[in-house]
């Protein structure tokens, strides 16, 4: 089963690999008709797969390796057995690049189509917006200093137990660190800070020494992104309001897939939007290229980390574009 | 940077690092000690790096080949550059394991250990439920059937303009083809489902052939996956009521890796409790092997999903343990 960002990429994804079928049946009639020697062997068709490998072949194998564990062969059943030399010989569009027949027509195959995590990505893989608005849930470590003034340039936010980053001023610390709106802050020097209030977390940054703080930060754990594609009128298909999503159009892209109101916008491919006027964020939005990926929050969440937030703070909010 | 699914992963990655380091300097002071030939290679020196590759080399390969376009050479600026070669001879335990030097003590490299999207999991990786409990919010393509009564098994509920699965009935063709709870529908039999209602949604289910329903499915938008690990005395550290995170163990693996209140439990080891009693989902923990991934959701959002279903319907809901 194969994973996609957009449903643009899925139905590309999809024709590729009829095509590809299509174009090897094709050659298998007229070869029928010209009356080849029966004895040429079958596997060495040319067929013009589509120009990205079409199964991810790290998701594929990892899988297969628990299962041979598990179950006997297809074979002693059904008499059919899918191993490489059966699928070569009868659907080679689906053999893994590397074990393609070597006579089969040179195709050039993009690295970016498959993305780390495994996901098929036949048009927004060359984005570099798709990459820098993943949002991962992961956990990684970040080490910060303070600036002249001692700061280390983020303010934090207690929701459910939990400790976030509302603010990251930009030429910061924090902000040089990779530290986003929405983070999770776990750990503060090896001290977890769960269900510690905002004015306790304050307090130990503000204690720290000026070099080598360590923050163990969980992947912004509200938010998500998605993945949209311009129409030939350049728009993606969502009103917003103060940077919350409040409308859909009808067959757009935002429709297609699955955008939701009562969201906020946080993020124009990776770059963050929370604080900018709506018109500034049309602005980066048609400046973007064919594909956009905004990362989007539960507007209730978004309304919490604001809450008691001074306009002053906001316009020091960091704008700029994450490092790749 | 190196990404991980829990914080114990993080601290195991980061001991094994510097325990390789130590290892690497005691090594280079005994054989100085030893006065051996200056002319012997430096880059052969015996190290113990630890079991699993430092760095997953997709995540470092990809961002490079984008830089090296668009930056100079270091070496130019600094008179330094890290070239294979120079770190092949000051720091060879950040060498991509197929490239470490043939003379370097032999370390099983477990695969599982780097997740396919990258995060690097020394403890958690050979866990089942980590890859089962898997949050991708990504697209796939879902073939339904009915069944003998003409049903596909699901429900559905509409929230901010999106439909979501809210019932996956157990044994039926929904369950059979991996559809889990809080599933974004985003098209059915090729139609954009957006804005509709969920009676709308039910219906074009109904009047469906009995084969071949296409539907685009998002994976779980408002959840996310928490991969905990049990102390000594089996506990992960959190307490529930009604499905409900209520309360976080101090100094807990579920403090340290930010489990928030507030959420409902969805899933343990990817498999749906949803509709389970408490005591059952504590069973199951209890079953659980060291690590366990809890999958959950805000509960304002899983209240508005579960509102108005018959408690006779949430006794059919699907339980299995999906496919890996």
């Amino acid at each position: 089963m194969s994973l996609y960002p957009s449903l643009e990429d899925m139905k590309v994804d999809q024709m590729g690999k009829v095509q590809a079928q299509m174009v090897n049946e094709a050659i298998r009639a007229s070869q029928q008709a010209q009356a080849l020697p029966a004895s040429a062997p079958p596997t060495h068709d040319p067929y013009a797969p589509p120009p990205y490998p079409l199964h991810p072949p790290q998701t594929q194998t990892q899988p297969k390796s628990g299962l041979e564990l598990l179950y006997p062969a297809l074979d002693e059943y059904m008499g059919l057995e899918f191993t490489q030399d059966i699928i070569a010989a009868n659907m080679p569009e689906y053999l893994p690049v590397a074990q393609r027949p070597p006579g089969t027509m040179g195709v050039a195959v993009g690295a970016s189509s498959v993305m780390p995590s495994g996901v098929v990505a036949p048009i927004s893989g060359s984005s570099p917006g798709l990459l820098r608005g993943q949002v991962t849930n992961a956990i990684r470590e970040v080490t910060l200093c303070k600036d002249g003034d001692g700061k280390v340039g983020m303010r934090v936010k207690a929701i459910n137990k939990g400790v976030f980053v509302c603010l990251v001023k930009k030429n910061s610390p924090a902000a040089m660190a990779g530290l986003r709106f929405g983070d999770q802050v776990l750990q503060v020097n090896g001290q977890t800070v769960a269900s510690y209030s905002m004015e306790k977390v304050h307090d130990m940054l503000r204690k720290s020494p000026p070099n080598g703080i360590q923050l163990a930060v969980r992947d912004r754990p509200f938010e998500r992104a998605v993945t949209l594609h311009k129409d030939s009128t350049g728009h993606i298909g969502f009103q917003f309001r103060d940077g919350e999503i409040t409308a859909l159009v009808k067959d757009s892209s935002a429709a297609r897939n699955g955008l939701l109101t009562d969201h906020h916008l946080l993020e124009v491919n990776g770059q963050n939007v929370v604080g900018l006027k709506d018109k500034d964020i049309s602005a980066l939005i048609s400046e973007c290229g064919q594909v956009v990926t905004v990362t989007v929050m539960p507007t209730f969440v978004y309304k919490h980390m604001m809450k008691h937030m001074a306009s002053s703070l906001v316009k020091f909010m960091d704008h700029s574009i994450p490092d790749l």
